[in-house]
């Protein structure tokens, strides 16, 4: 594998940063001058101050993303703060714009306050369009979101939380097609009880999955689990019907699908062995899996997946959410919810042909093109149907 | 002259406001994935995390700008809110861009509040390389930007002020030179004691000149002025010498130079006649001055300015911002300085060359290349010298 350490420190030093703001307009005469900014400039400002609405005819706001982190929890690096964050949400703003042509902007706020963050974005909104948060910590994550969701009237998406669920959940409907189950039959952990591992599950009970058990670090979360927060004491209520308890070791017997949000190596080839038969393991954790796919071969799983490249199936966000956005902006979606968010999944996996499908082939590569396009066209079918399109 | 305004809703329409954030680095393979973001993003951040400067190095912050407005005192048109701003702080962004080649990013605030305003630019900070302060109200556009300038690493300049300010100065350098008078002697009134005013009376202290008048819509003002605001009262200590009453009409009689941001049409041609021998005239309302140049002229001045650019001696902030920022960023400057604007006024004045000066030429044309570069030569020497600038 090549040192993307290095060639990472390079790449940002010599770009100094990875993005750049420039002009969709010229400014070479003094006409364009008088047309771009004064005097011609009042009058957009003149129609905007009559409809608001307009904004979105006249500036920039219909394309534009805030991707707004606090720097709690980035990557695998944790708490590093707003300044240290700013390399991953340019990378996200690269991405926005390389797989979906979305304008995004990064917002790190030197700040890990709620009510601080909710504010600073309740006053920004009227540039952007839609709000993408990245790398916040649970279960401030989840507040924020909420309450973004309530107050702004643009969408709001925390990609590591729905993101990630959407790329899974996409994951496991090609899955269950080859291993020929259903999503109400199946049997699910879920390992890792922080904002990816509770979208998951979320969206998984969406989809019609009865019994989800969600572990963390002591094993699996039930109704009488200490020291949980209070989005894991939730999701006791609507998770792991049997009230199972015990460790992973313990709980994973006889289920058909593992997906970890968690550390490296923590499933064994043994463990996996004491799943039930075809079983399906998501290993995500990155960069070393919660067990390498061979390994989990070994054990019997008929499909694995991972968040790396190398390995087949990998479980990439950028297939979500460059084309929910696009989606969303298109129709000047009020939300991004639950429905536009199931489409997603489905256009992620039926973008996979039958032909194509196999176990090695469960989810697009990341930079087929028509996954993007897919996942815009459902997601803005989606919005339409239930009503939070503003534009058609 | 060309419907502006017509042009200009045709211009944003067309391309959905004027600005678009970009990659400078390409995503089409794997390895670019895994470079620009995971792993590899992950090592610069790693960098920043040690050593917050280094943002500078791996991000775009050394070469980003916020405009920041709250949008209560934009153009002409006066308090009509963020949403409505947004043109104009698209637009300031395209000719930062255009003028050189800074990154500058609109950033239109929900609130009017200076506390709010205040903490939303600080915990913004991270991803910025400086603030550009625009159509905010006075007086609070003053308090706003002293404790920016405070509380901030970044250099903060309010353009309504000082960008005006530098410009103004910079053609009255080159005036007083074909007038054959000294900063030291003129007499001066400025009319309109606003954000710009103020600014330009400021930095004519600075510049040596020895008495001010600073007129508001009443007249002079005096120490015994009423219903003014605090930055007017502290302006009644610095200027107007002899503590003189009287309306614009009284008090400019004698005066060698009128600088107007103010209204249409409050100076006649009687007016001028009043003035001192080879008087000088800016008369800078926009779109109609204070008095048209053909009429100035009859009463006698001898060199005349405005807003426009149609009539000679155009005072454009675009003359002096771009400039200015990028000097400031270039040296990585934490402050912009009177010594800094100081600086910029003479580049700007000396872009003229003394074949090229006369009276109906006294500022350099909106497009004339070599000004940004000047001035920010410029202001680099000038951060460098007084201790501001933290890279050579």
């Amino acid at each position: 594998m090549a040192d993307y350490n290095e060639l990472a420190l390079k790449l940002h030093k010599e770009n100094k940063g990875k993005i750049s703001v420039t002009s969709k307009v010229k400014v070479e005469t003094k006409d364009d001058l008088s047309t771009a900014y004064t005097p011609g400039v009042a009058q957009p400002c003149r129609e905007i101050e009559k409809n608001k609405d307009t904004a979105y005819d006249y500036t920039s706001k219909g394309n534009l993303v805030a991707v707004v982190s606090d720097g709690s929890a980035v990557l695998g690096l944790g708490d590093i703060g707003a300044s240290a964050s700013i390399p991953v949400m340019e990378g996200k703003a690269v991405l926005f714009k390389s797989f979906a042509d979305v304008d995004a902007f990064p917002i790190c706020l030197d700040t890990q306050d709620v009510d601080e963050i909710v504010r600073t974005v309740k006053l920004m909104e009227p540039v952007f369009g839609g709000v993408n948060l990245e790398d916040i910590k649970a279960p401030r994550c989840f507040e924020i979101e909420s309450r973004l969701k309530e107050i702004l009237d643009i969408p709001v998406f925390h990609d590591d939380q729905h993101g990630t669920a959407i790329v899974v959940v996409a994951g496991l409907i090609n899955g269950l097609k080859l291993v020929d189950k259903k999503m109400e039959e199946i049997e699910v952990i879920v390992n890792g009880a922080g904002s990816a591992g509770i979208a998951i599950s979320k969206l998984l009970l969406s989809l019609g999955v009865k019994n989800i058990i969600l572990c963390g670090r002591k094993g699996a979360l039930h109704k009488n689990s200490k020291d949980m927060n209070w989005a894991q004491l939730e999701m006791t209520k609507i998770t792991n019907n049997n009230n199972e308890t015990g460790t992973l070791k313990e709980v994973i017997k006889g289920k058909d699908v593992f997906i970890g949000v968690s550390g490296p190596n923590i499933v064994t080839k043994e463990m996996v062995s004491t799943m039930a038969a075809k079983s399906i393991v998501f290993a995500m954790a990155n960069p070393v899996p919660e067990i390498m796919p061979d390994e989990a071969k070994a054990g019997g799983a008929y499909i694995v997946g991972t968040g790396r490249s190398d390995f087949p199936n990998q479980v990439n966000n950028v297939l979500a959410f460059p084309g929910i956005f696009r989606g969303a902006l298109d129709v000047r979606a009020s939300d991004i919810n639950e429905e536009m968010k199931i489409a997603a999944a489905y256009a992620i996996a039926e973008t996979i042909s039958e032909d194509e499908l196999n176990e090695d082939n469960i989810l697009p590569k990341a930079f087929d093109k028509r996954t993007a396009k897919n996942v815009a066209n459902a997601v803005k079918k989606a919005a339409i149907e239930i009503g939070v399109a503003r534009k058609k």
